[in-house]
């Protein structure tokens, strides 16, 4: 296996947007290919979890090749729900790392604000076990539930508000954001209850957007190493686990990442998590080893996960603020590393930021894939 | 890259089935799984075109590990509309080539018949360009139109029932088949016109089934080996062709496949040709360069594509017989394939088969995957 990196990025607003998905994809992915240089692109790699639904449209790798000039090109999706876009980067990664291609584009993105939010609800649920649809579960219900399980053992409705709070402060320093607004605690505490103890501000927005990245066995100046990648599964009927708040997936594929990158937790500078529900956050960094639950709120009140804590966390604003256009998500979080790693974050810059960490969840904990990049 | 070979295979009758698709696709796999011996899978690829909308369900690869017992084990799915089936198998074969997994499930299906033909005729058509859905195209419109540019040079009803008749009667040997039956050139040049000139028989069923392979770095005495593979797009548009008959993305697919397997195609003893509709076969016998089109009425005539024939074609029945369940038609394919090259296709048996080819279509010619399968 040689060498990975990523030498180009692009990225549309995450938003409600007038474009189509195509649109978006396009853009993002001509962003991406401009800024890798002079370089032949092999193949396309397309993540999307659900055009089909959101917008009537299949085949959209093959209609993106073709609007992109680049007919002629292999071109195929992948589809692992809202971790589309780290499968895309994966199946990807393999391409260029076995020698097969040598410079790939992967474009992630969803159009989502073209169906109510009715209908997008039902779309997110089909991943759910046939069984937890029977019974009208959806994505938010399991968010509901996992909160309180933390309600339980002490977490504080100001405490879980500090991920919120946090992660709206960083969107507002981030031009690509779907929110570009700081909110208060009490804004926070008292938005609608959408699943009890959910409140709206517990729970990501619905949005459109596009991210690329080239991934190349080409060595730039500015190219970011791959470093590791790992995915997992786990129990795919949620409400069969044994502990809800224990992310087996998450755990397994941070060990194939973190023994392929051989590095340790400690080498991580900052990390992209998959906060769909404010709970995840927390769920994820007592899960990936950072702390200890009972010493999570302390960590939050510290600032420890601000840009300029010990270990920022969703310097992009997450899928809070930044947004989740579902398929897309994987690479905007890759894109805000490479940002980072390269020193271009702006207002959210993280110091010397050497190694970053993506988590992307597909589904609700049950396929989960972490990357992990380094400076060069 | 490192060599990757086939060491198991498993397939599932095709046909209208009582099953679901996670059934149906558990099925396959155990049986792929099981033939393959004592080897660790590393990794599960899915291959499907629409388990959202045929059966409301999405997730079906992360189902699918749990399903097998392989809960943890990373799983992706693959969508590339009805090339699905062999784009799953191609990124299974980045995984492998690369080094990065040892041996990999490929498991590809689709459940059809959950659906009205109106409602499934309508899922398919989302693959074609948004104004051509826009003028209720369909992909029979497409074969029909195909179908009339040859006849308007000649090729009679009964030159192209021939198509149907070969497959048919390859099919009624084929024990996974979805038709094991002989049918007549007066059954079919008496079918009922579907899109004039397409009539029944012109156009492959509605199918349910799941095909799987193991695919692994492994070296076992009946493994089959993955020569050579090549993937090309074209015009998304299909009315935007110049030429609806000159078939680019084939020609360069399998011009990427050749190359890769360093053979010319007079080294190909068989092949599974993309049959959705009875005119594609000829074209693209003709478009692969075996014919010229002036030729290929005479060569079916003169049995040259039959099972004893010169250069056997669709010895499963194809899509038209053995069916067409979307998403694993690819699979499938390579499953008669390494069936034929392990000489274990009883009455279908091509003598002394060494080298075969597929070629299937993730659209109307506007996305192919050639693969060449060979016998180490």
């Amino acid at each position: 296996m040689r060498d990975v990196n990523i030498i180009g990025i692009g990225a549309e607003k995450c938003g409600v947007s007038d474009e189509n998905l195509i649109d978006l994809m396009a853009k993002s992915s001509i962003d991406a290919v401009s800024a890798a240089g002079n370089v032949e692109i092999d193949a396309i790699f397309v993540g999307n979890m659900a055009s089909e639904e959101f917008t009537g449209k299949r085949s959209i790798s093959t209609y993106l090749a073709d609007e992109l000039g680049y007919r002629g090109k292999p071109a195929m999706r992948i589809e692992n729900g809202p971790a589309s876009g780290s499968a895309s980067f994966m199946a990807a990664f393999f391409s260029v790392i076995s020698g097969f291609y040598d410079s790939v584009l992967v474009t992630a993105g969803e159009k989502m604000t073209s169906v109510s939010t009715e209908e997008c609800t039902e779309i997110l649920a089909k991943m759910l076990h046939p069984v937890e649809k029977i019974h009208n579960f959806t994505l938010p219900t399991y968010g509901a539930l996992l909160t309180r399980l933390y309600m339980n053992e002490g977490l504080t409705r100001d405490q879980l508000s500090m991920v919120s709070l946090k992660n709206h402060r960083n969107g507002a320093k981030n031009p690509i954001a779907h929110f570009q607004k700081k909110i208060t605690i009490e804004e926070i505490n008292n938005s609608p209850i959408v699943v009890d103890p959910l409140r709206l501000y517990d729970i990501c927005p619905i949005s459109d957007g596009s991210a690329s990245v080239v991934i190349s066995s080409n060595t730039q100046k500015d190219g970011i190493l791959v470093a590791g990648i790992g995915q997992a599964t786990d129990m795919h009927a949620v409400y069969q686990r044994e502990d809800l708040t224990d992310l087996k997936a998450l755990k397994m594929a941070f060990e194939r990442a973190k023994k392929m990158a051989k590095i340790s937790i400690k080498d991580i500078d900052l990390m992209e998590l998959h906060d769909a529900f404010t709970i995840l956050e927390i769920c994820e960094i007592e899960n990936l080893g950072l702390f200890k639950r009972e010493e999570i709120a302390k960590a939050y009140e510290d600032g420890i996960f601000e840009i300029d804590g010990e270990i920022p966390v969703n310097t992009s604003g997450g899928l809070k603020a930044r947004g989740h256009p579902v398929g897309g998500t994987g690479i905007y979080q890759i894109y805000e590393i490479v940002e980072q790693l390269r020193g271009k974050a702006g207002k959210r810059q993280v110091e010397d930021a050497k190694t970053g960490l993506c988590v992307n969840f597909g589904g609700f904990g049950d396929n989960v894939i972490v990357s992990i990049l380094k400076r060069s």
